[in-house]
């Protein structure tokens, strides 16, 4: 009989693992939760949940039965080779974070095709004057990527009346929105796109997939919602095409160096708008429960869902 | 046996209302339309479709059966006195006005509950640093008016997940909002709402309805949304209320002088947003529907809706 279950915290600081612990204790029964400590000693944990942890969590704790990560984002956990193979990973499903995503895309979607930014440009200048109104139909919104969230995200913007087509790996259905299928049907899904919206898992298929060739199949005066990952565009392949006026602007959230550097040309973009990387948070409440049924799920011998395919990288 | 039957489209510019009888135009059989001149001869028109018209209208035309306005709200056609007091009253009632409200709306809220003023903020001083996640609780939002256009927003809301009541005069369901009901209720609907959206018709009753008394008793750092009308706001109250910290923001869309004066405290105002009235536009295509299946019900003697009660004024 052993001393109950025990389950190490790892974040990408001390003090995140340690409010992360507090917010894990007496979630379980005879559970103990411990932070990650960088110099620490083997604590022999069955489970470690995580958020871009040091890799030599997976040196150190050698007893883990699965690695529950707090994000829905695997990329940067899969890329460490001092994960063991066979560990099986569990992301985040939702947590709180497809609702704040449809607010984010829908914000960034209404801010474009109503103009609004047009419109504080007049309000600066003192300027009353309206624009011809917005015809939906002039602003088909593309998501890649259809997953929990891309869905969700699909379905909320279908609900606004424009028209919808998603992009996945696999073929699925979602009412009101047209899905495009794999490598070959990515051309035709960006060439009826004007609102081009990320939401890809990162792999080695859809790293730096936000490129020139891509972009430039989109429509005229296109616009990029970047939710995803940094590494998904080729930073300059956007200011090129936003500098010859073949795109009409971009609202992003995720960087290739976050922070965003210093002297990032986006900074001072008039077209494009930089949010630090909080279109969606991991909302600890949700997160708790969420993690805290799927062990409890495990221990039972039941299956879970939100288990990672280490071969398709999310 | 009659020559058909006479439309005269009065809207407020003679430009103006040679477009619209353009897109009337062939829409019914066996009908004329006529675009209003200030000094032209009476035509003996049926019926009058309207936007601000010269009140001279109702003086010429004596054998107008009814008027349709091209808008939803009539405050500035039941105001004048050569309106005969029995001629019926017809209010656009959609027209792709909800659509573009419920963009508007949720636009405004978006950007207040997720502080995208201040991320906007934070890059023009090229500053990375997240706020605390958004919590929907924190943002309950209040409709004022829950006619077509008040409810369509406030089911959108709904659907967001943000809580949701609405205020009308009358007693209504709207699936997943609570509804307050009159004079009586407004304190209650106000004292639980941080972001306040007018919807509401013009009446002697609503006028300066948004006034300090009624906007101190919002929640703190509460935001205004107004798309109905500017006569409903007290504008100075607004900006003593923003000048005290009790206020967080406003996004205008009507004002009481319109165009905005260029010396008024709103266009520089740095928590005030001002669009030029342009929440909702009548859709050309949309109006022209509606209108002309009404006015083909009314010859064959059947019910429409969206008629005006004088009385209630809207």
């Amino acid at each position: 009989m052993g001393v109950g279950t025990k389950i190490i915290v790892a974040t990408d600081s001390w003090h995140g693992s340690v409010e992360w612990c507090k917010a894990f204790e007496g979630s379980l029964p005879d559970t103990l939760f411990f932070p990650w400590d960088d110099s620490g000693e083997p604590v022999g944990a069955d489970y470690a949940i995580v958020w871009r942890p040091a890799p030599t969590l997976f040196v150190r704790e050698t007893r883990l039965r699965a690695v529950f990560n707090l994000g829905a984002g695997i990329d940067s956990l899969v890329g460490l080779p001092e994960l063991p193979a066979d560990l099986p990973i569990v992301r985040l499903e939702d947590a709180g974070m497809a609702e704040q995503m449809v607010e984010y895309v829908v914000y960034g979607l209404l801010r474009a095709s109503r103009e609004f930014s047009a419109y504080e440009a007049q309000q600066r200048a003192g300027e009353w004057s309206g624009l011809p109104p917005v015809n939906r139909s002039h602003w088909p919104v593309g998501v890649m990527g259809l997953g929990v969230i891309g869905e969700r995200v699909a379905r909320a913007v279908v609900r606004l009346g424009y028209p919808v087509a998603g992009w996945a790996r696999r073929a699925r259905e979602i009412p009101g929105a047209q899905v495009y299928v794999g490598a070959e049907q990515l051309p035709a899904f960006l060439a009826r796109t004007r609102v081009l919206v990320n939401l890809l898992p990162l792999t080695p298929e859809t790293d730096s997939i936000l490129n020139r060739e891509n972009l430039e199949r989109l429509m005229p005066q296109a616009y990029l919602i970047n939710v995803a990952r940094g590494q998904h565009l080729v930073e300059q392949d956007l200011l090129d095409l936003l500098a010859s006026g073949r795109f009409a602007g971009a609202l992003l959230d995720v960087f290739r160096s976050e922070p965003l550097p210093q002297s990032h040309p986006f900074w001072k973009h008039p077209a494009i708008t930089v949010t630090p990387h909080i279109s969606a948070i991991t909302l600890r409440e949700d997160a708790v429960n969420q993690i805290v049924n799927k062990i409890g799920k495990l221990k039972q011998g039941l299956p879970i869902s939100g288990r990672v395919s280490r071969e398709h990288g999310y």
